[in-house]
């Protein structure tokens, strides 16, 4: 097995099956992706030539990572495509995330324009645009401000496969093969399961969050260039259709989950996506589909991961393991 | 301060405002209420007439509790309304929820007829009619088959206050002023905040579950009779409109949390509610509205509490109280 990096000059903004791949491992190599925030550098862009005013503190952390503007497509800057050899149409990527790590600072914004889950009306009510800086030197936590202090769980905001139909596809709304899903849950020791739809599944990954609610309300969780570390697998004929993964964390808790996706503009027909695929998974057990649907029903939590990355939104079901024993 | 009882003799099956109170209390008074199972023990008479099929241990236990059908509306079984001294319109009834005690046995069913998350469609995919039933009497877990263990945390399914508007509604639906919120947080040691729209407020709550899970998803959590002890008290001029809780649970968190919730029929716009309550929190402790929404999408977590009681759906924001320190 072989250990790779790759560097944040290997960047795409859509996601597209015929991009060439960045890197090409192996089954079990370990790879470390280097990634850029979701404003591609506009943010600091912005506090540079004093359009934006950050905290004092974190003026020449920022200028110290400054970049220029990059020509063509407007998307969340993805590092990668990753080849995985052996990855067909129909398998599932396993992927291990072993190291999620934060950059010194971020940022969490809001506009009145909609980006968000209050709506223009609500704009009309006085939102204002606004961009939060935040310190994130500290490590385990940072301070919005005096006397409130958020606890850190960095994640992947955008991982991902390349889609099966051909084109340029958006990077905003993720998608059956993952993306944009905005789960925070994806910490440190999750493990994610996507649908392979191309040879060489074509992983990517970017737009990392230090930490962020289920729901990501104003559009932005803290936002900021980051490092990954992952291992990939490759599951044959694994019948996943939609993202899965297992998880350490879930509200806080130090129970072990596993959680079935859905992706849609209607949050009900996401849940209804979710549920289905939670189901097989207790089926898969040897429950009946009936005594599945009781089960879950007593002890599977629906959140929603986010609710801004239109036209797709994200529920999550959560099955504890716990209740199995072990 | 007074302390009082009111047992399932005094139920009905409908909000409305016009019912006489069962129970006069003040502000501070103890009240225990003994509540009935969702079937207002229809589905132990199906038990007793060999319709459905129970645990062999649980048939004598069942039996014990076996109650005529009731005539009238059908409806939830609620017992109360309760009025409390000093409550008028525009006013909270704050709620602390001292105890709540779950009965010996419970069930948890499916039906193929869309009262759950799995649509008709599914019903053709061969989902059949099911109820599971449950032991209780271990107290603190309950299991599923050998192998398949759930931890209990008893809450009210229902618990809201009457509705202004005149004539009966039908309980399924949860409102503004409460009501089937199936929001399993609300368990002992939260505090709810209810908006009291007539005199006296008219409190009632019934369709206490053992257990369920976010979402509530087949349409019943473990459904049984049980025993409520509350304690209220009158905010005047709270400024709530719609239930608000704080609680000492989410996800097995040992966090404690602040939560508003939205119900409506659209998903997407019972969160907006939520939200909207929430910031309206933030904003209390000084923070402007951009402040408190990038705060928001940085911590506060959105619940699919409940997705069956039709026509609304409940979506509940978790804001967690430990970021401000102490």
């Amino acid at each position: 097995m072989t250990d790779h990096h790759l560097s944040s000059d290997h960047i795409h903004t859509v996601w597209d099956n015929s991009l060439s791949p960045a890197l090409t491992v192996r089954a079990g190599d370990l790879i470390t992706l280097d990634t850029l925030d979701a404003s591609d550098g506009g943010v600091a862009r912005r506090v540079a030539t004093g359009e934006l005013e950050a905290l004092p503190e974190l003026v020449d952390v920022i200028a110290a990572g400054l970049r220029p503007a990059r020509p063509g497509p407007r998307g969340h800057p993805l590092t990668g495509p990753v080849f995985v050899e052996g990855a067909e149409p129909g398998d599932a990527l396993r992927i291990e995330l072993l190291d999620v790590r934060a950059a010194d600072w971020g940022w969490t914004g809001c506009r009145p324009d909609g980006i968000g889950l209050l709506d223009v009306a609500l704009g009309a009510e006085g939102l204002k645009p606004y961009t939060h800086f935040w310190d994130l030197r500290a490590g385990a936590h940072t301070d919005f401000r005096p006397g409130i202090r958020l606890p850190l769980a960095p994640f992947p905001g955008v991982i991902g496969v390349a889609p099966g139909a051909a084109g340029p596809h958006p990077t905003s709304p993720p998608r059956q093969v993952g993306g944009n899903m905005d789960i925070r849950q994806l910490v440190k020791g999750a493990v994610l399961w996507l649908p392979v739809e191309v040879p060489g599944a074509l992983l990517s990954a970017g737009d990392l969050h230090a930490a962020q609610g289920d729901g990501e309300l104003s559009g932005t969780g803290i936002e900021m260039d980051g490092q990954l570390t992952l291992r990939v697998h490759v599951e044959k004929n694994a019948g996943i259709t939609s993202p899965e993964f297992t998880t350490p964390t879930h509200g806080g808790s130090s129970r072990t989950w596993h959680v079935t996706t859905g992706h849609d503009p209607d949050l009900t027909t996401a849940a209804r996506i979710a549920l289905r695929a939670l189901l097989r998974r207790l089926e898969a057990r040897g429950l009946s589909l009936e005594q599945a649907y009781v089960l879950a029903s007593a002890c599977v939590d629906l959140k929603i991961s986010q609710i801004v990355d239109a036209p797709n939104y994200t529920v999550s079901a959560f099955l504890p393991l716990d209740i199995f024993g072990g």
